[in-house]
């Protein structure tokens, strides 16, 4: 078969997806720079040949090799036929449907969405759009309690944020404790059930919702069912809880078990395929939602417990509690996880390695940076994109700051570290999804990887950078006070290689809004007048300023400045 | 980013699945034409960067716009990370992971198989490899009963087939039966459910399967629970069963309720997002299984019901069941349907019109053949291709040798009409998945699409082209006399485009068998001294002649003719 240009589809998320009732949202992945113009060509399926609609495709920006294209095709049969018809501007042109790619039409054949179901697989909690999450490392955050928590948060109320989200509570002999002793009971260093229970009374009283971390890709070896096995080696009822190679059961030299990472001998991996531990864990789940009124649970390395096990912890928790929120720890391409079936989005390192890229180390310019951030939205489904626990450090990296006065380009790097870590915060901010701050990043924390980023919470006003954490308050104001920031669509707007500059939009039914980010020490001079609004007049909501169409056509953006056009 | 050549991989089905204990298959897209190599770069998930090791892929052929390269990665931790490393002749190359594709190994980033599991998800009925099936229309069989078709079991055995499908059986005022008025009874026209025990027990004595038609898209207007809706209307307790738009509900002049098709008026559709009406029909699939017998499920327009369903349907079916053989009916592409939480696999009504393109129509020659073969299975994982429904003809078709006479090239094409479908049957039988059988293809029937494709099963052997009937045979024989043939990968081998003549092969890890094709009016040398075999002697199993290499190294293949060299 002849070949002009590479193209991508397959009718199955992320290239064909639910995004309403009757309304699929079709990509199509093109080869980059070929200047090419996407149409699809679509009808209700059981209509005959020649009753297609076209409809033009929006070219959403390149992700590197590909370029991203996107049309939302609307039915009240809520069954659907179509192909694509790809042309460049000298006239040639492809087609291509679930036969291939063809210069022939009927060679082509059709995609077949057979059916839109209005499934709940794709609903996320109605609280989700409105989320900005706190990450707490309990041990330190303050005085090392549940209590210390409770106590903070009015602090937390007036930074704005909505969602805590702490590293494991439950009963485990390291500070860290994701190796869990007893699910069901809170680790008596951070206090009782009863503290849990006040904690997230506490919060719920001033709006902000708790997300629990559960362990369930492994246990602790002193979780009661391992030790029956240490005892009891093959006379265990617990042994194929887990996965044991040989009797009896040892953890020196090396363990003869299978556990988490490379030979962690204190976590050993749980079967999750057995039904009794399954049982156990969504048992677990449960409890803590009924018992203390939980709102989500962050699940712990989540890509290596078996799919099939998560389906039905979604289906079950979902069934009982439709408002509970589900975020799988994948620390890389999380998108085969997030298909409906499972979570509702992921931890995102992988955003987080293009923010550190680009803004930390700024070993790569906007271009990339975009292109980067346009791949991996690219592998997900709308619903999965704007429930992303959007991260630019955890306790299991090293800090934003400590990152941004490492790397950075320049005779002034050091002296540039806080500005662009501002910048990466004011993205953050802006972005789709769920900002997620780790604890004393709005203070100015700084530290390497663990142990260094688990360091205890900066609480003295002298010794916090109060101009960051107001900086973190300005921007979570925002984002609440402005609804196309976190419910709008995302889409690149420009970048300037050459000077560092970039620009995006968010933009809903209602509103419309551009943001600017100059990561250059250079000011920067941006022409507005091919955006001018009807109104005539642009607002940066950032500082208040206006640009008046008449008068200030050219906006300056100084040296790693930000804008926030409305 | 710089960009030579596309790929496309995400590490998910159906380009990374599992297939057997620890082992992963790496499947890549690469553009064509440009004689690439490519290399998987992989490791532990936790080794460090430096631990990885190369495994050169294979390059499997080409489906048109794209190649194909696989490879199988085993480990013994079950979890992996790998990057792909492609080259030209020439020496450029480029790196590919979950980050993209770059020239930088870097920004390329590593994909990540978490962990592989030993999951029942993938597993096949262990009687899977050996089915040839044969589908009835048991109105027009054998006395259009279920003792009809009893009686034709010795019949059956005869020509070979392991797995009877028949279409709907259960009570239903058409002759197809796919508006169904009780799931639970047989249809009395047919028989009773004495009758089909009779027919699964007698059967099961000959060593075949039964497998059914489950219609759950939609009921017949005479199913009890619709029947209530419109005699009570909104009052009904059965009125979300459906999905009825208005109150009262009218049939005339058009439904005001959603039908299967464009306003099918007897076939109101099922709402099996209802837990009642999932149960419903949860109960009838297990009902059936229990009291009859019966080994599979064909699902009636699977696409079209709501895949949660189907993975429910699935789990509790396989928990009880684990030799259920699940065919879903998926008239287009079916990879989405077939990721192993949903059906083992579909009707390959694709894979037909690839066939009546080259057998039939002669519109398209072996390289395009070759290239829609390759497009089909490359959306699919491996145990999902080997359980489709290979067919050249249904009761919703044009019977294939109707076809045969119809189209064709030459001025002689006519009289080769039966030749060509010889042919067709060859490639169906020889190929992977589950040949799939319409009644009467194998006597010679004819006829156009439904009705006329459903005409009573010739049976006075006067009337049938008992040549046909001794070929289909011959080759059900060879089939079930090769394991290479039931469980072997396929592969390309060579594709002559001007003389019409294609090579595959079939290979296990004992057995290597070569198949070719002539689907010409010329008779074709072939050269086979670069396949001698280290005996020195092939073998056409097909006619029994050896090819001494000494003697013989060119084949002559005769005008239509066909060649299976061991």
């Amino acid at each position: 078969m002849s070949q002009k240009w590479f193209l991508y589809h397959t009718c199955e998320d992320p290239f064909a997806f639910p995004v309403g009732p009757g309304v699929l949202k079709l990509r199509l992945f093109v080869q980059s720079g070929q200047q090419l113009s996407c149409t699809v060509i679509h009808s209700d399926r059981y209509d005959s040949p020649g009753k297609e609609v076209p409809l033009s495709m929006e070219r959403i920006g390149s992700a590197g090799a590909y370029e991203i294209h996107e049309a939302l095709i609307k039915t009240d049969t809520k069954r659907s036929r179509y192909l694509f018809y790809v042309e460049n501007t000298s006239g040639d042109y492809l087609w291509y449907g679930e036969r291939g790619i063809s210069e022939n039409r009927e060679r082509a054949g059709s995609f077949q969405y057979a059916y839109f179901h209005n499934s709940i697989a794709l609903e996320l909690p109605s609280w989700v759009s409105d989320a900005v999450t706190y990450q707490i490392y309990p041990s330190s955050y303050n005085q090392g309690t549940l209590q210390g928590i409770t106590d903070k948060i009015p602090y937390l109320q007036e930074l704005g944020i909505t969602v805590i989200y702490m590293t494991p509570i439950f009963e485990s002999p390291s500070e860290h404790k994701y190796n869990t002793s007893d699910y069901y009971k809170v680790d008596p260093g951070f206090g009782d059930v009863n503290g849990l229970k006040e904690l997230v009374n506490q919060a719920h009283q001033h709006g902000i919702k708790v997300v629990l971390d559960a362990v369930f890709n492994h246990s602790g070896d002193t979780f009661f069912a391992f030790k029956d096995v240490l005892e009891q080696g093959e006379h265990s009822p617990y042994k194929d809880w887990f996965f044991i190679d040989s009797y009896p059961v040892t953890q020196s030299p090396s363990p003869n078990y299978e556990t988490f990472g490379k030979a962690e001998v204190h976590m050993p991996k749980l079967n999750m395929d057995h039904k009794d531990v399954a049982d156990y864990m969504i048992g677990v789940a449960k409890y803590w939602v009924r018992e203390a009124g939980i709102d989500g649970w962050r699940l712990d390395v989540a890509n290596e417990v078996n799919p099939l096990f998560w389906s039905r912890f979604r289906k079950e928790l979902k069934a009982e509690y439709p408002e509970l929120l589900i975020i799988g720890e994948i620390m890389h391409a999380s998108g085969p996880w997030l298909r409906g079936d499972k979570f509702d989005g992921g931890m995102n390192y992988v955003l987080r390695d293009a923010m550190l890229e680009f803004f930390a180390e700024q070993t790569t310019g906007p271009v990339r940076f975009m292109e980067q951030l346009l791949h991996q939205e690219a592998l997900c489904n709308d619903q999965a994109n704007s429930a992303m626990f959007q991260l630019i450090g955890s306790h299991d990296t090293l800090r934003f700051l400590t990152a941004c006065k490492q790397g950075g380009r320049g005779w002034d790097r050091v002296n540039t570290a806080e500005k662009r870590m501002r910048l990466a915060v004011f993205f953050q901010l802006t972005y789709i999804g769920i900002p997620m701050i780790y604890y004393g990043d709005e203070v100015g924390m700084e530290g390497a990887t663990d142990p260094h980023c688990r360091k205890p919470m900066v609480w003295r006003e002298c010794d916090q950078n109060t101009a960051l954490r107001k900086w973190y308050q300005q921007l979570i104001s925002l984002r609440m006070g402005h609804d196309v920031l976190r419910k709008g669509s995302f889409s690149p707007w420009f970048t300037d290689e050459a000077r560092n500059v970039l620009g995006y939009v968010r933009r809903s039914d209602q509103d419309k809004m551009g943001l600017i980010i100059n990561n250059s020490p250079n000011s920067y001079q941006l022409d507005l007048s091919p955006y001018r609004s009807d109104q005539n007049v642009l607002t940066d909501v950032l500082s208040g300023s206006t640009f008046n169409n008449t008068d200030r056509l050219y906006v300056q953006i100084e040296p790693f400045g930000c804008l926030m056009l409305l």
